[in-house]
């Protein structure tokens, strides 16, 4: 008799994007057909590759395999070990960070490297959360068995969530209770929020102290604009001896689902066994990526490749410019309505603060069906999001200046 | 203080292909600059995507995603919804399987499935692999704690076992030890081998029986050409109640890693809890899919599309039966030379008895330094592979026929 992992059986029957679908197709089968076009500042990627140097890799490398005499998978570990050391170089040790090639491991998204890491833990871990965050670390922890039961104001029983919201004047800080692992996501996503490297520190100088392992999700950080931010945890002394980094360019360049992602787990980043004993986190990362990776698609590292050239960084560069300037657009208008803002000044994401009594999914709804807007519920990233609203700087710069005229 | 999942602890430290990729390595190294060219004949995919209708729609659509104003995702959900439907009308209804569209799940390839499944299932199922199989079934169960320990002989402790070798003619029967969860990949990898209808019915009636859940990967299902071996388990009658099903293209339109694949879960499918309530495995799936699983990129969704077209059904049609011709040559050689085979006949994969007291490994390298020609060594799939070799179709044509010229 086939037994099920009954952890999976508390998993919410619909996730945060897939209500909001459902609402905006309610809302578009019952409007007047008069109505104006709705814009989606709720969108979580960019949606266009970057042009030119990227686009004409992957053209080109369909092309080659399209070629039944291509040779072109032949050099791809060569390839790939070139990649490993351009990341290395142009993120890392331009930033003063010297790390080694076989502490980086590619992958298809932060989003499954985040999963992954979440598999390789005990159950018996106790988990940290900011409040809010990205619920899929929260639904991670719910099918490994760590989260405990969801109570009746939303948070899960066994998370210790972490407030990043006005009480802390969206600085968090590390928890008076102990915790074995801590997912700090900087910027915060949904809250657009950063610690400048001063406030990293207390956070390495605890998980130095307490051993707790620091997953450091920096999939937004070449939107860090302060000099005061560092865009890798391991900018910060000791880091290297506490904490992992997942970094992926969906949220940039525009290829989500095809993405080229990476992972950075220290030689000198250790997990322990219920005896105590002391495992380097990189050699089980390896072992995994042996088992269970079988290498970036030709198509991804064609890409990636073209990311890396000085024109693809330069496309990099100007892309993230755009979607900053509408996050600049959109948190300039909101200011202007009088509602508090934070974000969209190192991240896309703007969070605003809903009206006096004006839920999430309220805010959300009169935006819909006032503006033919959509923008998320913040509430739907966690209990401590409710009360405000997100948006999003990837949509087009037309769209975002009409959305921000409606308003 | 962070701990370990222990059981992440027991994976190798390299998988069979890294190993395989070492040695071909060494050999290049060391041997004489005027050696004949390497001819890799271990391919375990498809290396070049089919041309004109997939080719064109992955050109199409990256130079759609390269467009800033571009609406190509907008209709994605409605686009995604008429995939699935192409899918039960071409690869079910047309063989008289009548299923549900929300009984299909879209994802990136049945790799990545199995694993999925595997975790949706209690640490404390006991489960039934083929032996030799797919090494990636064995692993996933390792890391989810079920495999218990490796044992001398390479075997692990808690595994059953199902001899898929000469003792049963290739055709592997339902064992007399219980197993609540049974992995079913046929044609099978690597033996190319198959079960008839007739046979298949056994292991049906076997799973309704004692509530046995069957994953059945169909990732070849393309290549079956015999009339009396099922292309999908949905052909046998009560298959609906006890199976799911894993279906990908990486192994023959070639775009592996961008893959197109998809996981048939009836609802009539269910698993149970500790206290014995059953549960519909696809109301599990469909949960995980919503928290996981962010939907096919849109160039995959553009490619399967073609894949769907009258022409791209065609060329898919002419593409697997070049490589059926590559493994009919490899087959009807090593026949030639007096080795028994199985396969080649319903599947890429040709598994070839070593001579007396040879080694898969000893053959693998008299195959490499004598001929320049790489195999895969048996003994790397399950301790039953032991005194095998597999040979693959997918290399081309006329690298097919001159390894086999070498011989």
């Amino acid at each position: 008799m086939a037994l099920i992992n009954e952890d999976y059986l508390k998993l919410p029957e619909d996730y945060l994007f897939t209500e909001i679908n459902k609402k905006v197709n309610i809302f578009k089968v019952t409007r007047p057909a008069s109505g104006s076009k709705v814009i989606h500042l709720d969108k979580g990627d960019a949606s266009c590759i970057l042009q030119n140097e990227i686009s004409n890799a992957l053209l080109n490398s369909v092309k080659e395999m399209a070629d039944m005499n291509s040779t072109h998978s032949a050099d791809t570990v060569s390839r790939t070990k070139e990649l490993i050391n351009l990341v290395l170089k142009t993120d890392y040790e331009s930033r003063g960070i010297k790390l080694g090639a076989e502490e980086v491991f590619l992958n298809d998204s932060a989003l499954n490297a985040a999963s992954e890491v979440s598999d390789f833990l005990s159950k018996d871990n106790i988990i940290g959360v900011f409040d809010p965050s990205y619920p899929a670390y929260i639904y991670n922890n719910v099918m490994n068995g760590r989260a405990g039961e969801k109570m009746g104001d939303g948070h899960w029983s066994n998370l210790v969530y972490i407030p990043c919201d006005e009480s802390c004047n969206f600085s968090p800080m590390p928890p008076k209770e102990r915790v074995d692992v801590i997912y700090l996501s900087l910027p915060n996503n949904p809250t657009g929020t950063t610690l400048t490297t001063e406030e990293l520190k207390k956070w390495i100088k605890y998980a130095l102290a307490t051993k707790t392992l620091i997953i450091f999700d920096a999939s937004h950080a070449h939107y860090i604009q302060d000099k005061k931010v560092p865009r890798s945890i391991y900018e910060i002394k000791g880091a290297q001896k506490c904490a992992i980094e997942l970094r992926s360019f969906s949220k940039t360049t525009g290829y989500t689902g095809t993405d080229f992602a990476f992972t950075v787990v220290p030689k000198e980043v250790f997990v322990y066994t219920e005896v105590g004993e002391s495992i380097s986190l990189n050699k089980i990362w390896h072992r995994k990526q042996t088992s269970k990776f079988s290498g970036l698609p030709y198509m991804t590292l064609c890409s990636a490749e073209a990311l890396y050239t000085p024109q693809g960084q330069k496309e990099l560069k100007e892309r993230t410019e755009y979607y900053m300037k509408n996050a600049e657009i959109i948190r300039t208008k909101l200011l202007s309505k009088g509602l508090k803002v934070v974000g969209g000044e190192n991240s896309p994401y703007v969070w605003a603060k809903t009206p006096e009594g004006v839920t999430s999914w309220r805010f959300f709804e009169q935006l819909l069906y006032e503006h033919n807007v959509v923008c998320t519920p913040g509430v739907g990233f966690c209990p401590g999001g409710e009360g405000y609203v997100r948006f999003t700087g990837f949509a087009t710069r037309e769209d975002t200046i009409e959305a921000m005229a409606r308003l």
